[in-house]
């Protein structure tokens, strides 16, 4: 197999599923696979991971090796505790798949800095030189890149729009604040929010059938849009001034949307970005299905670099 | 002179009043001089800023020079429109300055980002690997250090953390949007504030008698200073998980109010700040009577290195 062309190894964690690929420099995938991330202790969960690895890799040695994970993560210690994985509580996932791979050099990023790198590297992103990327879904995740690199941050949790407070007056979040950008636009806040304003009240229901409802129409649905994209627009227009970019892209599950979610928000960003130095922001939808496994891909050869 | 230690020129420009030193490469300030910024055109304004420099500089010919400059501005193109120096529109400051001083390197930066810079150097902030400066005072303005570097951001304008959004419900602001950290904390805007409740209504005060006031035990003013310190307490946290950062350093003439300020800041930064990453957060008063001025300092050495 000598005359293939150098590839790295791109892996990608979530508590629904796990992803790895083998990607050129030039952001092609040669070889990708998946599979549903496996309840169980901390070895059954990694023994999936390693058996995945295996098989995407085949006799191939990549020149370096990528992870994006969920989070949260210790990322000066190669250390996971993915909030769906309830397996991995600060599991050494740098060390273990260093172990399975030898000597090459392994990088860790938040799933939400992979997601911003991925579409900065070859999807709708890819014309800027400043990126704020935002995966809105269960949660708010984000991640920047900032000329061309991704910024990580110190303990590699920059980017954490989802926890800026942007209501004083703000209902509890999950986090232990108040007011925090998820409180109003991740899918199951906005749910309950649209159910206690009288929408299908006591009905199992997700994001999915409140956009559907928002697209046919229906008040409640529309409003409650509304508001997380208030609160969406406060965060992308904070992060703008905080560190000075003007392309925004937007994925996650709630994205899917589409329209109901990204023309409020974009009504909402040019409201709220007045400063001369913003007000050309724009937001787009993200291109990628799989930006994450993508920017993790990214990570790694920014490392081989 | 020819054993005199290297120097770089620092410049700090302000509506009220302009400064200049040269500086070693410590920090030490080996002479240091300034004057009211004169009112009048361009070339009044220059020309008195040119007459300081040249009495600063005396026979010694430094090895780059640094300009810290109330905003806004165009960093790439080296003009300076501050606010408070009418006679300067789009002011070509750092060609100007550089026909002053032939071939040297001639840096430019925000007045916030200098003061952040000038903390972080020699001051409160010099224990710190990343900081945030905060100046309160008129306006709000700050500046980031991030791994020892000022983060400056494309056009100039990072670290705007006087115009994030706290506050979906809030005051519209000067720069046309609304809810903004400084329409809740700068000076002006908290001598209304307490006005509108009663406090010395129609009297001719300022934020120095509110902080007295408050520190007398006054409850409008109390209450007022309150209400800044949650909404600076929100940028705060907003800015900390955005760059991820744990050091904080506030400035300016209404951090001069000292514990009125600083007590409620640290009690709503507590509150706020849930992630684990910034549990740790601390927050400290200024240290330097110069910070800007040391800051352009700093710029200039960086540009020297």
């Amino acid at each position: 197999m000598s005359d293939v062309a150098a590839t790295v190894l791109g892996i990608d964690i979530g508590g629904t599923k796990m992803a790895a690929a083998l990607v050129a420099e030039d952001g092609e995938i040669i070889t990708e696979d998946r599979i549903m991330t496996p309840p169980g202790d901390a070895e059954q969960v990694f023994a999936a991971l390693a058996e995945l690895i295996g098989r995407v890799r085949g006799d191939v040695r990549p020149v370096a090796v990528g992870i994006g994970s969920a989070g949260p993560l210790d990322l000066r210690h190669g250390l996971v505790s993915p909030v769906n994985i309830v397996g991995w509580r600060n599991f050494p996932l740098v060390d273990r798949v260093q172990a399975l791979v030898g000597d090459l050099p392994v990088a860790l990023g938040v799933d939400g800095h992979c997601f911003a790198l991925g579409e900065f590297w070859t999807g709708a992103g890819r014309a800027a030189e400043n990126l704020l990327g935002i995966v809105v879904s269960t949660g708010v995740g984000a991640g920047l890149v900032v000329d061309g690199e991704p910024m990580l941050g110190q303990s590699g949790n920059a980017a954490h729009l989802g926890h800026m407070v942007v209501d004083l007056d703000g209902e509890a979040c999950a986090c232990g604040s108040y007011g925090c950008v998820e409180t109003y636009a991740s899918g199951p806040r906005m749910v309950a929010r649209a159910q206690r304003r009288g929408w299908r009240s006591g009905e199992a229901v997700d994001a999915a059938v409140l956009s559907a409802d928002a697209a046919a129409g229906d008040e409640v649905a529309l409003a409650v849009f509304d508001d997380g994209a208030q609160a969406l627009a406060a965060g992308i227009v904070a992060t703008a001034v905080t560190v000075d970019l003007t392309s925004v892209v937007i994925g996650g599950g709630v994205a899917k949307a589409g329209p109901v979610l990204f023309d409020p928000v974009e009504r909402w960003v040019k409201r709220l970005a007045q400063l001369p130095f913003v007000t050309d922001l724009t937001v787009e939808p993200a291109q990628l299905p799989n930006a994450g496994l993508l920017g993790a891909a990214r990570l790694a050869w920014n490392t081989a670099a």
